[in-house]
């Protein structure tokens, strides 16, 4: 657990983008940062923890929704900067109750 | 074109973060950046275009190495603050020659 620290290459804030990912169909659900800590709780728990930058706290996804992820793996990129967790989930990703938070097309969206 | 712009939560450097994800097979590929100019290039061209943080410079990926991402579509996550690009890729996305940049896991990659 001491060691993935010193190997992955957090932000000056601490943090770094981890892209959630259904382990099943591939579909990709959301990206949110993690730092140290969500890190931590992720491994340990199995269940997806993150770092909200706008409310400035850990969240552990689907603390209150009931849509908490399992933790199947955790895979790192070749510059160890992103993270891809890919996961099981108990529901929806998204706060609108859609599957995946990419749910809009940008430019129909922007038409 | 002008239009998606103020609909997309550009950070404070004017970055987003974009995921690449083939299109056929839907494996994520890699995670690179965006600014309004590489944004712009990517639909216009029908290409990725990032901005190299490392390099502080626009980058068209695969114009040295002829490993080009044909864009799909692009799609847009609930706050617009990270993009999802569905892409054909012309040959591996990670500079090691990996198929993706995520080939290695977390866990093992610490023990």
């Amino acid at each position: 657990m001491e060691k993935f620290r010193s190997e992955i290459n957090f932000d000056a804030n601490g943090l770094i983008p981890a892209i959630v990912q259904d382990a099943d169909t591939n579909e990709v659900l959301m990206l949110a940062y993690v730092n140290e800590e969500s890190l931590r709780l992720t491994l340990e728990k199995g269940e997806t923890h993150f770092w909200s930058r706008s409310r400035g706290e850990l969240w552990h996804k689907g603390a209150t929704s009931g849509n908490v992820q399992r933790v199947v793996e955790v895979l790192v990129d070749c510059d160890a900067d992103t993270l891809l967790v890919r996961v099981r989930p108990a529901g929806p990703a998204c706060h609108t109750g859609e599957q995946t938070c990419f749910y809009r097309d940008l430019e129909n969206k922007s038409s």
